[in-house]
């Protein structure tokens, strides 16, 4: 679940840039402390990436607006115009300068967005809070009506969805000094997913007060252990966008070593308990696969083998035919010649069970072949022998459904 | 075609190691003048691999012995043991030294070869050149049995296949200097294909009289421009090998320059051929896709940009479906961050027909949008307008015929 914490405001509904499922929502903190983001690294980045890059430089983010259905990339002066159309009529509705509004999209590359919709469903969804700006106001009792059409967690977790099955959302709370802490978040992608900084949209909001700098490291960090470690296809998309807002409502002790481990520990969890929903409901995916990488020379090492497994289309092929053909693994983890790797000295193990052990294949029974790759979290663990360090990266096996998916997109 | 030179003695057949078809080949070169070797560049080398690279970089290899229906690769000590006795037991056949027997296996990783089939089928293929010597003597006779049995490249090139559909060969012949110089490849490979240094099997002779050093940098340099732009589905064998071998019946005048420039031509329009053939039959492939990178900063930013395209699994499955989605080469083309790359100078068209042109997309009729990747080979050019390097790569859509190939394989 999307935790709607104290102090925020957000909703999703169905403007018409999709035929049917809701495309277009927000999330609006007014009395934000402070906002951390991270961007996609393809270089045909998005307008609105690059408007919302630039404002978080040097301001703090007071809303996002989110659509689905289309990217708005590939779209040349034409697609930049509306990201500051957008911003600008948001701006207006919520009182605030039009460099504290984030844009988000997702959707297909290279087609005009349709701006007729667009600005409908914005003044469908913001115009309230000009019209009874104290709706605001915490003290103010409200009907479920005017709850439901601004502190909706669960529409706005859905209106980002795009080839999307479920929603993606989590929550999670510790103690940190005599404070309750909350990392609440929320996320979408199926396809076109690939590392690289952030992938996809991913939104997330903690009631910790931490500022500015401080935040954007402890995200930078959750971020590489769990969305860049998390591949479906390869592919990486040109809106990735991962944004992390601080309501500033519990202080806690930001100088304290206990305190920030404890605040980082909270905030990765949930970033890899989010990036293992995305890969669990990859395009067309039956399974999910988990590759973990141990006693390597170094974590970049350990990383690229992880992701090499992971994305190997033939280790992926046997993981959804359940074929123990497990030779591919070893294959695929060996295949970058710039790694460090000795299959003399390596051990591969699937569910537990050891395949492949120092150089030479273990002998197995009809039963043990029989049984691999059975689970629905199939587990590759790869153990080294070389050195101390390690990764995991997450994936999904490869289907008919991701082609039927890719095949009939636009 | 492979054509059987002058000088070189080959044949295929079925001994076992697959259930139907042809496992076993040789092809066998008693006077053989150079060879040259590239090999796979994957830690998990096989022991084939290793073999025959040691032996590569002392002697000319008189002969190769090929089997197909098993990689004997991740086999620990008994693949080494078995590649030491295939090499022994073609050694006595042939009546030449262990070291001049280059040994090429192919197929599944991780299962021990079956040795019983592969001896019986050594001397139904090779005791014909132990027993009878001089149907090595160019002069004599010989009736069409036995012409078949020692000389009957189709057979070779039918063996060496794994899960190929069609053999893949090619012969070209040029004039250098007052000599009609040939070069003549096969090679066989349709998935775990990408590039490193060579991809698959593949077996090139040529009759022209080449040193050893200067055939080794001709190989080189022709694999590069083909061979290592391939990619059916990125993941490279364990077992990549691809041999070159000179009968030395042309001289050539290797000190000058035009047949120098003309050898090269020859030997890297065979290989770019018979890498073509590959990614037209690649697992499941409908489809050939041709990526040509045009104006680029650096030849490397031209290859992996080249690369990025033909792996996307999107543009893949896009092109398979013939769905109009060329937003996803635009964000394939930028997504590695170490490449030079600018979309606002950049254009990119699909056989010859303009979809973007810096930074922004172009309007297409209805018509043009449906003929989107109707074509068979499918050529997808982008001209980045920031240099003047270039670079071509070759793959193959992403299909239901890949899914159901690679989900029962073992």
């Amino acid at each position: 679940m999307f935790t709607v914490l104290k102090g925020v405001f957000t909703n999703g509904i169905h403007c018409g840039i999709k035929k049917k499922k809701r495309d277009l929502s927000f999330i609006y903190i007014p009395n934000v402390y402070a906002t951390a983001g991270v961007f996609t690294k393809n270089k045909m980045v998005a307008a609105s990436v690059v408007h919302t890059k630039k404002c978080i430089k040097s301001n703090n983010l007071k809303a996002v607006i989110i659509n689905s259905g289309n990217a708005n990339a590939a779209t040349g002066r034409q697609g930049e115009l509306d990201v500051k159309e957008t911003s600008m009529l948001a701006a207006d509705y919520l009182g605030v300068n039009r460099s504290e509004i984030g844009v988000a999209s997702t959707g297909i590359i290279g087609k005009t967005l349709n701006m007729g919709a667009l600005r409908l469903g914005l003044d469908n969804l913001l115009s309230i809070f000009k019209e009874k700006p104290d709706v605001l106001n915490p003290d103010k009792k409200l009907n479920d009506d005017i709850l439901d059409s601004i502190r909706n967690g669960k529409s706005t977790a859905d209106a980002i969805l795009t080839t999307d099955l479920v929603e993606k959302t989590t929550t999670r709370t510790v103690m940190i000094g005599k404070k309750s802490i909350t990392v609440t978040g929320m996320t979408k992608g199926s396809g076109m997913i690939a590392p690289n900084m952030a992938t996809t949209l991913l939104f997330l909001v903690t009631d910790a007060k931490i500022p500015k700098n401080i935040l954007q490291l402890y995200l930078n960090k959750a971020i590489n252990r769990s969305f860049n470690m998390l591949s479906v296809d390869t592919d990486t998309s040109t809106n990735d966008m991962g944004l992390l807002f601080s309501t500033g409502e519990h202080k806690i002790d930001n100088e304290s070593k206990e305190a920030r481990t404890l605040f980082q520990e909270l905030l990765t969890d949930v970033c890899i308990d989010l990036a293992k929903k995305i890969a669990m409901d990859g395009e067309g995916a039956t399974k999910m696969i988990e590759v973990q990488v141990k006693n390597a020379q170094s974590v970049l090492d350990a990383k690229k083998i992880a992701l090499n497994v992971v994305n190997s289309p033939l280790v992926k092929t046997a993981v959804f035919g359940e074929d123990p053909n497990w030779g591919r693994i070893v294959a695929a983890a060996c295949k970058d010649p710039s790694v460090k790797i000795n299959p003399n000295k390596m051990d591969v193990s699937i569910d537990g069970l050891t395949v492949y052990s120092k150089g030479t294949p273990v002998t197995l029974s009809d039963d043990e072949r029989e049984s691999m790759f059975k689970t629905k979290e199939v587990i590759i663990e790869l153990v080294l022998g070389i050195g101390t360090s390690s990764s995991i990266s997450w994936g999904c096996d490869l289907t008919h459904g991701y082609i039927d998916i890719n095949t009939e997109y636009s």
